[in-house]
């Protein structure tokens, strides 16, 4: 059967779903905190459990907590369609920036069930744990096991600020499932994203059609100098390291802006030693963020930077030393499946444009194990992982509706 | 009675004093953790006292908690001559700092007693309360209520990291005294102290006459920019804080060159928000440290900053605001009083030259209410507020040395 242009998810009902959702793990400005594997955390998966049974799924559950609730397909051979992101918040994060992608999986199944729609092949809605990685890092911990990234138990040996384990804190909120991570064989994967990014907003468009994820290397920085006192340390004689760290800032800023806008780059976390009004900072440690969703660029981005870094400190007494702490090459998606984004916004009328991912998303992951691609719909002003994150009902129904036909393209209506 | 070249102090009892005071409150890399008001303190208190009895002294205390110890003139009329500095350090700090002229102006009694020398003026050795002032905000807390600048009730409301204020942690330390803060009245005082700074070994000498203090201003700078996702947002939409600090860390230190020997300038404690290796820095947090012995100089560079700050900042998209947090004029110390450590150094035979104090010390308060000057020696390397200060044993010899008989020229030997 064809897809009928008119076939439109239950918008209201969705934002009513977001609204419910975001009350679990309120933040203090009118996000979440709902970071993962808290009490918040497991009331959340409660609800989400519990709307999924009222709408006739059965859950799945893996041993790093990953949720998979499915509908079943006509077809008993047919590998399931896979669509979802992630419940888990930011400490100070917003009310959509993964849960739109939960909940509007959910929505499909919902609107298949009013519509009475069958499908060749299942279709599971999925809540990736711990997508944040603020609590324990890194980020996109349970796909990366999925894929084959990482390993369960280096996974389970993630510690947050406190000490506890990651698997200790899965245990004690009682979402630890038997199932092997990765065992699951998928014919493809959607995820719906807020794009976290001003580019779709500032364009006019209501979608985009994601074809690329950014390719990203965190480079710690270390620049050593000397703790000398800020009064009585003549001009020539110091070795600031807090100098260091202003010359690689605006090092990485020229680097990015003279690959633009095919790349990205900044520092976002600094932290100086002794820290000390008046002490000069003695260390400074500092992580670049580097992006490109070409793999050469970035590379000689990185090798840029690995470069003269190292000649900017010298010439002001300071040594340079660093370590790559995160990388992933750029993920190009599926082209099946980035047709059947395109193909549902264009059916759909709804604006929309090819974009590159520049976070860093499950689908990234997931595109190594299964055809994949995403969804984005534009959230006010770029922000997210800030309590003021936003995005219309307009937006999150657009955003909803294309997701919903590239599964349905992807999951095949059965007459 | 003139003073004789070679009336010398007893440098070995010095530095065993030195090393036995240190043993209280030991740091963990060599150096001392006795901050203000802890029970290590008062331990550093005790033995003080006990050692001042023991050579003979009587002991005063006042409302903050300064300790003054008296050795009788044969003048009933005549102003004392103070001398002295703190015992309280770093919570990672040396051994040497403010209590080598503690514990020199004891030495210098202990010498006095040996040879059965009298002075008309009587001698008093001082340990200032919470000279370092990183417990408790700001420095120099005591001298500065003792000569006007604070008052009693806002020093004792002073609140330490868990919120315990001085006046409440004095009084369980048991060291409260009854005496009227700044109600004594002084011939003159004097301050030995380390350099804190890398001048003097690096000019070969041994003796600092320190002629000036330095102005200080701190100024706390916020940059504000936005929190944007590393990853997604574009470069040319970017609102970095991190490239205000970065630019504006080479103006302070283009500015200080610039009016290079005579001023200094440095940032040296910088906070970060949110400091997330994924988020563009939204607001750093920082303080300027501008320092000259010219009042002129001072005020022209904190101008200069003030006018060009604001005009980098807005050049990238952030906004800059500013608040002096903490200054103090240049205090030229009085001629008499540095004569007198000139005129000792000359007589003893110690290499010593004119110097500026980099640092703030008690003897800057001082010298608002009673003639003043300091004599310095020179630290390893210049190293100072760090476990790793340290100086020779020739060095403090040379110091207390020179302090001895810039106290005695002032205090007037009696035949």
């Amino acid at each position: 059967m064809a897809l009928a242009s008119n076939l439109r998810i239950n918008s209201k009902r969705l934002w009513d779903s977001l609204m419910v959702m975001a009350k679990i793990g309120p933040g203090i400005a009118g996000g979440n905190n709902r970071q993962t594997l808290t009490d918040e955390d497991a009331e959340g998966r409660e609800l989400f459990k519990k709307w999924c049974e009222e709408a006739g799924l059965s859950m799945g559950l893996d041993k790093m907590g990953t949720m998979f609730a499915r509908r079943e397909g006509t077809d008993p051979d047919a590998l399931p369609v896979y669509v979802g992101s992630h419940l888990d918040t930011q400490p100070t994060g917003g009310k959509y920036d993964g849960v739109l992608g939960v909940l509007g999986g959910l929505e499909i199944i919902r609107t298949l069930n009013d519509l009475d729609i069958k499908t060749k092949h299942p279709i599971v809605v999925v809540n990736w744990t711990n997508e944040e990685g603020t609590r324990f890092a890194p980020a996109m911990v349970a796909s990366g096991v999925f894929a084959g990234v990482h390993k369960l138990d280096w996974a389970y040996a993630r510690e947050d600020a406190d000490g506890k384990t990651l698997g200790q804190e899965l245990k004690r909120i009682g979402w630890q499932g038997d199932e092997e991570v990765g065992a699951r064989k998928m014919h493809a994967f959607f995820e719906l994203h807020i794009e976290q990014g001003p580019i779709l907003e500032a364009e006019g468009k209501e979608i985009g059609v994601v074809t690329h994820g950014q390719g990203l290397r965190w480079i710690e920085c270390t620049v050593t100098g000397k703790g000398q006192h800020t009064g009585s340390t003549p001009m020539p004689m110091r070795k600031n390291a807090g100098r260091g760290l202003a010359l690689i800032t605006e090092l990485v800023h020229s680097i990015a802006m003279d690959n633009a806008p095919n790349a990205v780059g900044a520092i976002g976390h600094i932290d100086v030693y002794p820290n000390s009004r008046n002490i000069i900072p003695e260390k400074v440690v500092f992580t670049v963020d580097m992006r490109s969703h070409e793999l050469d660029r970035l590379n000689a981005m990185v090798a840029r930077l690995m470069n003269e870094a190292p000649k900017l400190c010298e010439a002001i007494g300071v040594t340079f030393a660093s370590e790559i702490v995160g990388q992933f090459d750029p993920p190009a998606f599926d082209e099946g499946c980035v047709s059947a984004v395109r193909n549902a916004a264009e059916r759909l009328g709804y604006a929309h444009m090819d974009i590159v991912s520049g976070a860093g998303h499950d689908a990234c992951w997931i595109n190594r194990v299964a055809p994949t691609s995403m969804v984005m719909c534009p959230c006010v002003d770029g922000l997210s992982h800030n309590e003021a994150e936003d995005i219309s009902e307009e937006w999150a129904r657009a955003g909803v509706d294309v997701l919903c036909h590239a599964v349905l393209e992807t999951a095949q209506i059965v007459e």
